[in-house]
């Protein structure tokens, strides 16, 4: 990341808007705007972390840049309901409980959910929205447009200002023959692009940015799923992601059709799907669902569990069915699971490992890679192609990625004309100010990553981390000793400890009589600082460590003066 | 896995089989075949480590299954030169040093490079074979057929005993016109399986097996590599395989062709190439490569840099180049990268860090991912079907893959005619008996996971994997004191310290002073056992540590009696 660089101080009528998350990864997608001393926010979600942030639980945007200017916000738009978009809504709201928060009706039930669970929810302003409205907060005037996702009431948010009009989609494809018929609202985008002021700036959805051509419509499918249906003789299982109401309403359907009962399995799902049937965004005929601890009642092939897990999560319910231990649902031989889901990077090992676990137990197991079962919830570049010939943006700044993938958005909007010089592809910090229709990069600010991890937010850094990696390969060796300074002795020790190095203790007894020879010399030759004969130790242990074994543990010497 | 059972003694003309590795993952291959008190070996391969094995090196098959019979080893036949077939042969070597190695003259090679870094050399018996050959061991006649592979010179290898014979495909795939002319031997198959003997048991390649059709011919990549070749306008560099010959070729002749040098990055890679040069393996026009060092003479677009680190590998060539850290080999704006290799499952993070590194710097990156620039060295269903259609085994044991692999190959054997119960599923571990036309599980032993870690071999455990995942999760504290016994007092701390835990020391002002406080009314109480102390300590501080954050980490309390 390029260095912190002061942005100058912001002229009047000029917006300035600074990407906080999700410029350089997928997920803690949140956006600042600013303009005549007032801010605005769009979206405050969560980054799920990698093998190399070990024991971390979540990762927040930069919020604390906002630390000062918490009083001047006059809203935070969320797109929509996904972790990625609203996750870190409970920690901005830790620090000013009373922001007002404008989205959908799902996706306000959705941020309803988790400020319950974070006591948030009695100070929540809550401004609910819908495709068409306009309103007004302090100098932003808000325009919503209806968005297809793999959400329901999901929203691209134009926000027109005395600087000109910027266009968020939000995450978004263009599904033409959507299951619930709201597509994304490409008319309207041309009427904004078409109105006298015209669209300044387009921040676009990147994910798919790089997959050439048009994600497959969610009803292609509907004929692998019918297959599945078709074909299972015994029991079914299909997992899928607990906000993807639509996939959801798909299995349903399918379910009456083929005269099964669905049960709902993992919190996240119940809770879910319960919200979305009580707003009428889930249609389930009466007398279709059944309690998890009655399907004992009904005949295999008569029931079918939609649950979480898709992603391999080890705790969740289908992984637990994969090592035979679920309480409730076991499967066997002759039982069908399905994946309807995709495979975030990163995630394969442990949806592999679910696969074969339940490959091993006799299941046939239909996911993504031997099935048409799943299909994307973002725009491939020839949608967004379609998107900035109708917004006909004066500037670009693909939102939304990993460096590929806004590169790849940056490439397509050149294509359709819009300057290299006016496609700013930036990352997280990046401070631009937009003004007489021109986009341009003018400083940065702080957007490190915040680590969650158990009830810390921020307190876990960098340096911790580096710790948990060499802790995490290598282990540790810890040597332990009591000396006397007056009497110039060894009063206990040294006793070596090691974890997650060799199991033996044996190996150390050599290294031991070494360490208390040049501790003795040390101690003879008047060396009276405990931390200075600390070091020795270190260099001692390190040094044989290092040639006997080749590793590198953590070495941890105390030395205590008694 | 299952638990261990005993196998029956073997009768007299019975073939016995056993897979220690490479059953139940991609990796770590290594059959045994036993008869008339005489073993067989074919292939002896690592398997490399995932993320639930941290700071492992290499994972081995099971060789301390044949400590006791070493000596009853006839040979051992390496079907081809990739790490997974012969990464564990200086392993099992240095049980037994001079276990004849059978192989073809490019297998051999690598070995040989390889037990040269283990000092095994001298003593290695070595018996190159060649497609066509018959070579007798023991009570095993062995017949070797030309296989086409991602490496020249690969093998299956008929086992003819007076129990049956076996065909074992090693790694193969049915390219029909390949770059090397070599294919499949399928005729050779046929005449086996027409043979009055017949093929008692086909042990078939399950890598692809869950892949629908044909693998893609490797000359259908070529269009895509040549454009890449013609579009870049500037520096150009290609990761692959170290080993795969056959690409590097294509690479060589696209770079004669459109005027630029050639020179290899990475250890691995110079050395393989320079083997496979020197046995006529690849060809390379005299001028074609210049040393590393020479390059600044050259053109920016006179020159392609054949690179490793086609994984992500975070210490290889291209991950250094995409840091800016390459001492020689900077690439940047107007550049161009060409990944032409698979992803293997679980290397997705890795590789896109180099991906969007490249794509920060202004690289043009071009994968399998956005072009069809690699096709894979495994044999798809379709091939698989006319394998089992032409040997028409009695019966099937799918080798080299996980579960879900196996289980897919298994499948096809079956669709092919071979009754279900000819059809073995098996386990690393299980005992396979072969007698009078049929195959049958008998029983299981030890296979287990020998893990390398530095200069050590079986010395790391699953403990210390398990304490290695807890700390790098979790990080640890420690908690030391020093106690006087006789006069009951705490003589020194207790000093708390943690790592990869949170960072601020004051945190643990207060629990300090619980924890003396707990010391010392045992103390008073007359508690004179350090250990019954440290549980105390670690009684106090867990309980706090898990309240106060929600986390574990590991707790290491060492109380010293002065």
């Amino acid at each position: 990341m390029s260095a912190l660089q002061t942005p100058p101080r912001l002229a009047p009528d000029t917006l300035r808007i600074i990407p906080l998350g999700g410029l350089g990864d997928i997920g803690r997608n949140m956006t600042v705007f600013e303009i005549n001393g007032k801010l605005l926010v769009v979206d405050c979600g969560v980054l799920f972390p990698e093998d190399d942030q070990p024991g971390v639980d979540l990762i927040l945007p930069g919020l604390d840049y906002l630390d000062d200017r918490l009083d001047d916000i006059v809203g935070l738009v969320l797109t929509h309901g996904h972790e990625d978009h609203i996750g870190a809504v409970p920690y901005l709201l830790r620090r000013r409980q009373d922001i007002p928060l404008y989205g959908s009706k799902l996706t306000l039930a959705f941020v309803d959910g988790k400020l319950r669970e974070h006591r948030l929810r009695d100070t929540a302003m809550y401004h609910q929205v819908v495709e068409g409205d306009t309103v007004v907060a302090g100098p932003f005037e808000l325009e919503f447009f209806a968005v297809n996702h793999s959400i329901p009431d999901a929203l691209a948010v134009a926000i027109k200002t005395s600087a000109g009009v910027v266009l968020h989609t939000g995450d978004f494809k263009m599904d033409q023959l959507p299951l619930d018929k709201r597509i994304t609202d490409l008319r309207g985008f041309a009427r904004l692009s078409s109105d006298e002021r015209g669209v300044d700036l387009l921040m676009a959805d990147s994910t798919n940015a790089d997959v050439a051509g048009f994600t497959l419509p969610e009803k292609d499918i509907e004929p692998a799923l019918e297959r599945v249906f078709g074909q299972a003789p015994q029991k079914l299982v299909v997992a899928c992601f607990a906000s993807h109401v639509h996939r959801v309403q798909q299995i349903l359907n399918l379910a009456v059709r083929h005269g099964r009962k669905v049960v709902y399995v993992g919190r996240s799902m119940v809770r879910n799907m319960t919200t979305a049937q009580e707003l009428g965004y889930l249609k389930v005929p009466g007398g279709t669902l059944i309690e998890l601890n009655d399907i004992e009642q009904y005949p295999e092939d008569q029931v079918v569990v939609i649950s979480t897990g898709s992603q391999g999560e080890p705790l969740s319910a289908l992984a637990r069915m994969a090592n035979r231990e679920h309480p409730i649902v076991q499967v066997g031989s002759g039982d069908t699971v399905l994946l309807a889901s995709s495979l975030i990077p990163g995630n394969e090992n442990a949806v592999y490992r679910v696969i074969n676990g339940l490959t091993r137990l006799g299941v046939t197991v239909v996911h993504k890679g031997n099935a048409l079962v799943h299909t994307s919830g973002h725009a491939s570049a020839g949608e967004l192609l379609y998107t900035y010939n109708v917004v006909k943006p004066r500037n670009a700044l693909p939102v939304h990625g990993e460096a590929r993938h806004l590169v790849a958005n940056a490439k397509l909007a050149q294509a359709t004309g819009i300057p290299a010089d006016h496609t700013i592809v930036a990352e997280d910090g990046d401070v631009i100010d937009l003004a007489d229709g021109i986009a341009r990069r003018t400083g940065r600010v702080d957007a490190s990553y915040i680590f969650v991890d158990g009830t810390t937010v921020g307190d876990v850094t960098e340096t911790s981390l580096t710790d948990r990696r060499i802790l995490g390969e290598e282990g540790f060796i810890s040597v332990i000793a009591a000396v006397d300074l007056r009497s110039q002795t060894i009063v206990a020790g040294p006793d070596i400890n090691a974890r997650g190095f060799l199991e033996d203790p044996t190996i150390f007894d050599s290294i031991t009589e070494d360490i208390r020879g040049a501790l003795n010399d040390a101690l003879e030759e008047g060396v009276d600082d405990p931390h200075r004969l600390q070091q020795l130790v270190r260099r001692v242990i390190g040094r044989w460590v290092s040639r006997t074994y080749r590793k590198r543990p953590m070495i941890v010497p105390v030395v205590i003066a008694v």
